[in-house]
């Protein structure tokens, strides 16, 4: 099984990631410096589109553009590509095969944008599009579901914020980034012990907030691309609006509730789903919050901008455990290819 | 039952807007010109989300400025708002009271950007606390789910950009819209006799592309809201990185497909689905997309800028029989009301 080994991988990647692209994201860093964008404009499709939503958060945060995500089919199929001269344009892409995400990047680049691709592969169409590449440094990911290029994605969006940032704590906390991950890894161990509780469930949600509103989407997704069962992803605030009303009684959450400004929003949101006697798997290093669950998913201590990294995790490994006992292929889903070519 | 007659005003609320607003909507969008702004940042959350969607497509077309879905968050729990001075940021909520979307136009205000709110209450903390307000001019809306207010909300979308591009073409097909509206009711008179279908739906999808978009995610969040139904929207692209998994023999898909730019990528969607025997409520004015439909949802001939207002009824009459059938309180569903104030 390669899902299993990817995701264990994750801890060595990041290493790998933060020591090979460190200098080459300086540098990338010192040119947008140069050109002191307007805004930061983010294409991509599908798990990297989750990456994108967090750099939405950690580029907001840490640099104060405005940071959009793209539209791809006003370049594609409108043929109304925005006027992007003034902004960073940044493409994610695991496979950098995604067709209408190349045309993003150059289109902006050919309007005098400065373009930057993140991909796990330096030869890919969305490399050589861009003015700068960062390459996620994953090795080959073969296993269709992606784990470890998730969260690649996420560490060099990270990586380029603090560069941006320049801030020294941001810095300091990257470099402690593999060996939380190893510790998060050992965390995850015992959800084999318990995921069998699963094996009948029909439907699911998985909510987060701000930084971890990616997260949520994401172990949505895996458990979707996995196990075939219907789940949605949410933002806190946008389930309050509406989606709440499908919970009742064994209503199984995924709630991703790390310390940070979110968790209050969070605990008073588990509180509400408590009432409602909803089954929560909750994700967490907050003893509050893990006070609500019904199965709990510890992660380490870490500052909130690095929890979607560790977040994700035993999301990623309650999906496998899901479809191993539901007795499915977990290295090719049925339907799925690994390199998906929208236009 | 308020939804049934809220829905079925449609028509007469979209002239009342097109007609009251007019002169508004053009002096706001001669202030826009002045301003010269570099980018939309668009701010709103759950409905009036939808419409936000709606408007990266619309003003992204018709502008060519890059626009942006705002992250409110980074403005209330992370205290870190972006730096919004050059740009024209718009806030949509029916009631007006959404405190975060407020928070959003408060601080890109007191940075200097332009701010436009558009709101179903002239009186709302939303409508004072941007430099120009369009009332939606939909009348009270009682029932819970939204839906008046909505294409009121796609309206008044669209007119802005009419204004901005000074388009003579999409003025003139503006004019016709409360007609087209006019001619969807009417169609949708028939999704009484064969809702009962659906009686026993456990999960659905609902997908569209482009402009669509929109569409599919509100029509996904109108079913949930009064049928406590588990379904997701999706961009057709989105959709077949992963979620695609999920769908088998017999699995309800909604597919928005109308004629226009995304339908070519729709049809070659439906071709799929059809393979895997999905069953498929289309909702199009075209009759290669109905030709896949088990039940067909067909919406009069319109420019594709103009069919979000339209393609979504179906979805709302559709989603109203479902909870009548179900047996539900549809004008209050549980768990919900009608005004929701995140932070």
């Amino acid at each position: 099984m390669y899902l299993e080994k990817e995701i264990n991988e994750q801890a060595a990647v990041l290493e790998r990631l933060l020591q090979e692209q460190h200098e080459n994201v300086a540098q990338i860093a010192a040119a947008i410096r140069d050109f002191n964008p307007a805004y930061i404009m983010i294409a991509a499709r599908g798990t990297s589109d989750n990456a994108a939503r967090y750099g939405q958060y950690v580029f907001g945060s840490s640099t104060r553009l405005p940071v959009a995500l793209s539209t791809p089919s006003l370049h594609t199929l409108y043929e109304a590509p925005p006027n992007l001269s003034k902004g960073l344009v940044i493409g994610i892409s695991q496979s950098g095969q995604a067709e209408d995400v190349r045309r993003v990047l150059a289109d902006a680049r050919s309007q005098g944008a400065l373009t930057v691709s993140m991909t796990n592969d330096e030869e890919s169409p969305m490399a050589q599009a861009a003015d700068h590449h960062i390459y996620l440094s994953a090795g080959l990911e073969r296993s269709v579901a992606a784990t470890k290029t998730y969260t690649a994605e996420l560490t060099s969006v990270a990586m380029l914020a603090t560069a941006l940032s320049q801030n020294s704590e941001m810095v300091e906390q990257l470099t402690q980034l593999p060996d939380l991950m190893k510790s998060t890894l050992d965390m995850t161990a015992n959800i084999a012990d318990w995921a069998e509780r699963y094996r009948y469930m029909e439907q699911f949600a998985a909510i987060g907030r701000g930084y971890n509103y990616a997260t949520a989407f994401e172990i949505s997704l895996k458990v979707k691309e996995l196990t075939y069962v219907i789940g949605e992803g949410y933002s806190e605030a946008d389930f309050r609006h509406g989606p709440i009303a499908t919970v009742n009684e064994g209503f199984p959450v995924i709630v991703v509730a790390p310390q940070g400004r979110a968790l209050p929003q969070m605990l008073d949101l588990l509180d509400k789903l408590c009432n409602k006697k909803a089954e929560l798997l909750v994700i967490s290093n907050d003893s509050d919050a893990l006070g609500y669950a019904t199965k709990t998913m510890s992660i380490p201590e870490a500052p909130e901008w690095l929890s979607p990294m560790l977040g994700v995790v035993p999301g990623q490994v309650l999906a496998m455990h899901l479809a191993l006992v539901r007795g499915y292929a977990v290295d090719r889903p049925r339907g799925l290819t690994k390199v998906t070519v929208t236009e």
